[in-house]
């Protein structure tokens, strides 16, 4: 019989092959009263030093066959294992309201998932993944439930998964794996960030694959339309395979693009630029042919460690990073953190709504020490290549010259110092609190260059957590606000003579690629893969269209007419 | 000796008399191991119930010597003292992490009272207030520690104190209070919010009243300025005398303003309304001259009980407003609530970021069971008056159209019912979210207005919560950006031949009432003791000398040249 589901679009491709269930077991964790709670503590002791025993040896096992980056992962669980948080929570809990472990465990883990899930970057997201997943471990020793592996695959695969954590990640072996569907998840979720960084196909959040793939069904996995196709017709087959070898051959011409000119059909040239986490992203960076960094995240190297990076640490960071893009410019974003706790180094205050609270500029320009570390190792960096640096989080034009000041004293104390500085260091601002996209013809005269941070942006101006089911459907790219900020964003810019990039997730959409090209965005940042894509797109447009396309789109009064019309209109 | 202090001016006006020192009982919170919790939990009880003992007299006596008003905050704090929550999580506190009742206590009246300080309005922050005094009250007797009372000042007095509770400000007799100032507070805290409404001089914040003043001393409070003087020389003590009567000569010229227009020299008019939470105020609208109902705020009535209002309670709510309104605007704000969980019974999400989460219009969409009955109480209660219906947190214009679309079935099913309801009820919406201000032109097309609410506009402009004490110098009513956004949000209503109004904090400011006459606002809303001088100041100013001043104001960069713009030509 054939069946079709349909999911949520998550890392493109086409997968055609056998299907592997990875059945999830049955846990039973309601709540049960418990009288004797300190054997109820050390029954969570046994499960815990299980748990960490079998963590060991996966982490050797994965260590061998596939190498050091995937076995990383455990340790990083093992750690978890040993979190006093975690750990002392679940045994107050049992102590305290006389509980079984099991709903102890749950109920913990599932306070620090949501507390990292609900932070705003996919370093974190991926700590929220290990909770659940090492959570997830402990539970089933906890109830003596036995666990399927995805190491014993030998032959071409499609899993299918109510969802994957990242042990299972871990251990999908590229040789085997086709790609693979999963019950729940969004775009953002562990499972589809490995999907896209490990380049094969995946459609998330369809619900109800487990129940309807059995093993050894032959499975579509469609990640261009989020699609999973069950047992289908030979015929239909035959189209998948050739929508497959016409998505492969799409990926070469793409790949003949590395050396190309971002360009529009009438002469508009673009730049092109990629968003990264730490210098290891930046092998994607140059096989992407990005043409610059248009978002170096440093907030990386201040996490997972117990206290701040020294100046020596950052230096080499941000001279690696600036010495392997060769003179192409490097945007480096000064530290972006606080409010939802992040670095427990740090101490900072709890806060009732931490999107809207103490982070970023508005913490360094209070705890100097740590901002001026930092942009001494910026400047020191920045006689290696084309170094730029931009504050985030920016409401007021007295940040902007409070942070100036301090950048002008580091750069003066260098120089009495005899250190090499470079004499012509660009200082920009993200633009993603409405006050400054509102206010920006008079920051565009205090500073060289804007960044259009739209994901920050468009949860502001909407009043709509991102993160938030309850209001996600308010998290709109394309409502008219956004497009009229956009639009006066980069004019102020260009008035001044300056440039006006974005380096928000709509940078690199399809759909808002002519808009912003409409709207005359200089440089477009995103994430690696996206740039050959983009590329593409930008290559078979005019600048002209796009501008008439903006100016129709400026007239409409929602998002969903404004993402209607550039489909209407062909551009995608 | 002759000293001064300085605090925030909250309440306006000066008294001149005795001090009455209220001391803070010293109180040892600390950490303690405990063996024995049931002893220690025993003894927790035992001071729950010599706490309730004590309010029931207070009570009585309140009652007795004050009125039915100021006893029922005692009603209010005995039943805080039968909450389970708070009652089962000290418990739970001492037994599950072996600590002594004071420290559980503490912990658990302080995760309460921030719960209600961060929220945004000021019948939680009462609450707060509420809290942490019953709090201080079972502290005390766990401690032993006796505590002096305001209820035995029988002369002419003026009360320092390290913060005034909700029991201390229900004892503060009128007769001889003349008024207070404390070392901590704001503008917003509990003692602020009652000196405003008992209409008696207070002074908050001097950091160290308690510590300087000594029983006895002469006082000078100046809740004009800020400034409480001690034992200043009789010169002084004889110029105060002279401006506490040229405050009280004003406040009569005010007086006379009841039922002059609000129009300034050049014959401008505008109107001045009040703000509201409960019928209960109406008293001081008319009292104050409001020409309207700018702002009713019907989250009360569903707020301190365990169901939903009915139809019924709402619309005699809804009635006597209106009614008493004798055919003045009156705009009723459907409810806005939600997020931080306010309302127990409705069981809604805990958010990451309540004030960017599910709550006012964007829960009444989804449950539109209770927006129904609202709507529909609304409807009933129009024929009785000028009644306006407002929707709040409005992001975009699906939201309206479903929302109007909603109102409308329902007025076709009262008609059809055959209840009365009024034929030209105006639509409106805030218009807090900058999303809704950036395309204001857009909405301004399918309501009959618009008001400004700048509480949560300046907050979500900035990114910052104004609850947050860290990031709290961001809550910038005259940044740039706010200032363009009032603009084109008036521009865009009277564009469209539609009148915007303001309903927040701004709107009553003595530095904000000449900009925003010059903007060209329509209706001004505020407390309701605010309407009379604001109707003063416009009564002294000319429009055009107001648009000079705007036009000049837009220039600026930052908030702070845009105030000292105002001061500087004189406007204040």
């Amino acid at each position: 019989m054939s069946l079709n589901l349909t999911g949520i679009a998550a890392s493109k491709g086409i997968a055609i092959a056998k299907a592997f269930l990875l059945e999830t077991p049955e846990m039973d964790l309601s709540k049960k009263e418990v009288t004797d709670t300190d054997q109820e503590i050390k029954r969570f002791n046994n499960s815990l030093d299980k748990a960490k025993e079998e963590l060991q040896l996966i982490k050797e096992k994965t260590l061998k066959e596939m190498g050091e980056d995937k076995a990383e992962i455990f340790s990083a669980h093992l750690l978890v294992l040993s979190d006093p948080e975690i750990i002392d929570g679940v045994t107050n809990k049992i102590k305290g309201d006389n509980v079984n472990a099991e709903f102890a465990m749950k109920e913990v883990s599932d306070t620090f998932v949501s507390l990292f899930e609900n932070m705003d970057n996919e370093y974190m997201k991926e700590r929220a993944a290990d909770i659940r997943d090492v959570s997830k471990r402990v539970l089933l020793h906890l109830l003596g439930v036995e666990n399927t592996s995805l190491a014993t695959i030998d032959e071409e695969t499609v899993v299918i998964a109510e969802d994957l954590t990242p042990s299972d990640t871990a251990q999908l072996n590229l040789t085997y794996i086709r790609g693979f569907a999963t019950d729940i998840g969004g775009r953002t979720s562990h499972s589809a960030i490995m999907a896209r960084s490990m380049e094969i196909p995946a459609v998330v959040g369809t619900k109800n694959a487990t129940e309807t793939v059995k093993n050894g069904d032959l499975v579509i996995v469609d990640g261009l339309e989020g699609d999973v196709l069950i047992n289908p017709e030979e015929e239909v087959v035959k189209q998948y395979r050739e929508k497959l070898e016409k998505f492969n051959a799409q990926r070469k011409e793409w790949e003949k693009l590395i050396n190309e000119p971002s360009e529009t059909k009438d002469g508009h040239e673009v730049e092109l630029a990629a968003n990264i986490g730490t210098p290891n992203d930046m092998e994607g960076v140059l096989s992407n042919g990005a043409q610059g960094i248009g978002l170096y995240r440093t907030e990386f190297l201040y996490m997972g460690r117990d206290q701040l990076p020294t100046e020596e640490e950052q230096f080499e960071a941000y001279k690696t990073v600036v010495e392997k893009m060769e003179g192409k410019p490097v945007v480096i974003r000064t530290l972006d953190i606080g409010g939802d706790k992040e670095l427990p180094y740090l101490d900072l205050p709890e806060e009732m709504n931490p999107f809207l609270g103490f982070r970023a500029i508005r913490l360094c320009l209070e705890r100097t020490d740590i901002f001026r570390t930092q942009l001494r190792a910026l400047l020191r960096a920045s006689s290696y290549g084309n170094l730029k640096i931009m504050f985030p989080m920016v409401a007021t034009l007295e940040e902007v010259r409070q942070a100036k000041m301090i950048l002008a004293e580091e750069r003066e104390q260098l120089i009495e110092e005899a250190i090499d500085v470079s004499e012509d260091i660009e200082v920009g601002i993200m633009v993603e609190i409405p006050s400054t996209a509102v206010a920006a013809e008079l920051f565009a005269k205090e500073v060289d260059f804007f960044s259009i941070g739209t994901n920050d942006l468009i949860q502001y101006t909407l009043a709509a957590d991102r993160m938030s089911e309850k209001v996600s459907h308010l998290y709109q790219p394309y409502h008219p606000a956004i497009l009229r900020l956009v639009k006066s964003v980069i004019e102020a810019a260009h008035k001044e003579g300056k440039w006006a990039g974005m380096c928000g997730e709509m940078a690199g959409e399809e759909t808002a690629v002519p808009l912003l090209l409409g709207l005359g965005l200089d440089e477009f940042s995103m994430s690696a893969t996206s740039v050959l894509p983009a590329r593409s797109q930008i290559r078979s447009l005019t600048k002209k269209d796009a501008e008439k396309l903006v100016e129709e789109a400026l007239t409409l009064s929602t998002a969903d007419e404004v993402a209607e019309l550039v489909k209407e209109k062909g551009f995608i």
